[in-house]
């Protein structure tokens, strides 16, 4: 079927910003395999926040300049570098003008929320990175590539957990007899998360003033490791983040329970929330690029295939630590965030589904793979950045100037 | 009636920043007629725009140290002064812990929509200088003084044209079955207008992280330039802005009326917004203060007395303009910006009246006084500053390095 396939064959020129992390790597060579031409645009500002956190990846990355190469001698295909700081516009001018692109990503972000809630200079970094680094990215594409269709990665997290539905971008309200379809109410909890819908509002007044195309992807939170690509080679291998900044739920999860440490519940564990297989975010992207928003449209997808409270994640990844030996055991720690523990969820996904998205399940299968990595790579944990290390209430204008679990 | 009087006679501690400003500067005043104790924050950054653009207020203002020594002298009451941006955390520090205040006013933002459209370098500043002013504040009032009131001022125009009832903050829907009281949705279209809505969404999260008290007050167009306080004295006299750039519609009218320029509508003229007299703004600003949030709450009022689309605006001033004896006409210009000139619009703003606010209405008493105002510094006006010289469509990256008129 050619479902999802777009313009047929047609293959695009697409410009990836922060192409050197966890989903950019991944979609880089996905979307280089199949015969797209790829540029990589990143500042590697990630690899020095683990550097300042004292923090690691669980699976050892190279740098990226061996990476592509490696890549390179693996598939015949190059793919494009340039290394800087979107922020910076004289650097996103020139990588955009040199490499044209008719399709940016938009990944280049500070992605943690215990990051942006570490103190008040990493908030206002977040905030600032953020904003004007997706700023920019809107003016180079009016100023340079106004055809150029942009694909910005967004969170579920933007929508908070609402008492009704959660629908994709937009709702339709009627109230005192009149009628209008406007954009979801925001309701972030953290600065991470505001950042991106400061964003949402930026691109859509840059899409209805300029004419801009822009598809937003809400995504859910992200697990797994290995893709068909990054899997080929140990050079290739994606990172793995599993510390209580950067690591994510189940990512964490896996990790804990390799190296015998309790799974870290925050609080009652009933917080729900929309997941999604790192294949199938690779396979998301693709999707939004081959079948490009229209000029002036702005669309929003809420990228996630299932929806899980996280005891439901505990109590699975419980259950395959018995099949492989391990035994998992579950404490349920002080909530370092602020946000319910126990409400409604019920969040729309099918918008990527129609357009070709034949989603990964959370099985048996992904969970012993994940599991099995965590346990390859045990001897590279640290313990002591497993703790959740950043309080939502402590935060402060004193700089933290020493790695979180040591505060 | 004790009605709006909130804790009867307890005075406070109000530090305003953004105290030189159009609206901060009459407010300053009256606060501290009123017996309250004001300190003024400001980087007088406003006065190097007029600089910058080559624009000048109409009215003579005098610098901020003349106007603060000439009240003392009239009154009695003393000024504090902060000279500094918000935006240097270390100089807000010292400022909000020198003065402690009790109530936070934030009036201290890039201001002007167009101002924001010029090109991509203000665009970024005028984001980066209020949401990132803002976070400070919130941060500053977290660590330095919980449980003072912040009072932001924030727009109608985060609202945007909505096909439904506009209510203040908040709107319950109910869709599929469920109910919840979610944040109004936002729709702003300049990246001014954009930063307001940015600072909403991280004032509503700091109250619910940390606790803060909160009042966001969305105003309408300011009209008008005297108060009882800034018309005592030449040297108090407020600014009042006609140019393209910081100008805003009915003032802008007035003086257009006043030197024989036809009256610049934009478009059809069909774009509806809340006005309000600079007299009530004062006024809602102290309702505000002595009535205020209680901690953790987020509170928004809807902050203008009626409704006018612009042709009804160049009405009122073709008739006030006939009455003193002015022959007023108009020319329909090319709109700037990007907006529906057609639209439904229909705004709540009940909150303040129900705190005690008494409105003074656009009436013949009020234009004629500002047509008068006009009329009397009409020599002072440059003819060139009055066209529109923003477009929201050819904004570009190039720096804009001359004033409006000669682009
Ligand atoms: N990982 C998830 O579970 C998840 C979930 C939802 C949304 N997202 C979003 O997807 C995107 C990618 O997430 P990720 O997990 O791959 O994060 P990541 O931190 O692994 O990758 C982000 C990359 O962007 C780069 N970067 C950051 N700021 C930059 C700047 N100013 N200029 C140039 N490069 C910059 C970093 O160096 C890094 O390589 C982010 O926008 C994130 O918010 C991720
Ligand atoms: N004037 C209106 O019609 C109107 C309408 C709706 C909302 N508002 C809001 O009311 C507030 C005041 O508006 P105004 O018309 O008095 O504007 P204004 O430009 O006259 O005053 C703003 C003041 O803030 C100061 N300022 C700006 N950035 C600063 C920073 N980083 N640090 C310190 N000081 C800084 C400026 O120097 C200026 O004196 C603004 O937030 C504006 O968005 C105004």
């Amino acid at each position: 079927s050619l479902v999802g396939e777009g313009n047929g064959s047609k293959k695009k020129k697409v410009m990836i910003l922060g192409g050197d992390g966890y989903c950019g790597w991944a979609t880089a060579l996905h979307l280089s395999k199949k015969g797209h031409e790829v540029a990589i645009v990143d500042s590697l500002v990630r690899r020095l926040f683990d550097e300042q956190l004292g923090t690691q990846t669980l699976t050892p990355i190279a740098s990226l300049q061996k990476r592509v190469k490696k890549w390179k001698d693996l598939s015949g295909e190059t793919l494009d570098v340039y290394i800087g700081d979107v922020c910076n516009f004289e650097f996103l001018e020139h990588a955009v003008k040199s490499f044209e692109p008719d399709t940016i990503v938009h990944f280049g972000e500070q992605r943690s929320a215990p990051y942006s809630m570490m103190d008040r200079d990493r908030a206002v970094f977040t905030q600032h990175n953020n904003v004007i680094g997706t700023l920019n990215v809107l003016f180079a594409i009016k100023e340079f590539v106004p055809e150029c269709h942009l694909v910005k990665l967004g969170t579920m997290g933007e929508y908070g957990t609402p008492n009704i539905d959660i629908e994709e971008g937009f709702i339709t309200i009627t109230h005192n007899g009149r009628t209008d379809t406007l954009p979801y109410p925001k309701q972030a909890s953290s600065f991470y998360h505001l950042s991106k819908v400061h964003d949402s509002h930026n691109l859509a007044f840059a899409c209805k003033a300029w004419g801009l195309a822009a598809t937003d992807l809400n995504q859910g939170v992200v697990y797994g490791v290995h893709t068909p690509e990054t899997s080929l080679d140990e050079v290739l291998i994606n990172r793995l983040d599993y510390d209580g900044v950067f690591g994510t739920a189940l990512n964490r999860f896996c990790v804990q329970a390799a190296v015998g440490h309790p799974l870290t519940v925050y609080g009652k564990g009933g917080q729900t929330r929309g997941y999604l297989d790192i294949r199938d975010t690779v396979r998301c992207l693709e999707l939004a690029i081959i079948n490009p928003a229209k000029p002036g449209e702005f669309r929003v997808f809420n990228q996630f295939t299932e929806q899980f409270s996280v005891n439901d994640l505990a109590a699975l990844v419980t259950k395959a630590g018995q099949k492989l030996g391990i035994e998992v055991k579950t404490a349920h720690v002080q909530n370092p965030r602020v946000e319910a523990e126990e409400h409604y969820y019920n969040a729309k996904h099918s918008k990527l589904v129609e357009l070709g998205l034949e989603p990964h399940y959370l099985g048996d299968a992904l969970l012993d793979s994940l599991l099995n990595v965590a346990v390859t790579y045990a001897d590279r944990v640290d313990n002591e950045q497993i703790l959740p290390a950043v309080s939502w209430k402590k935060i402060g204008t004193k700089p933290k100037t020493v790695k979180p679990s040591g505060l």
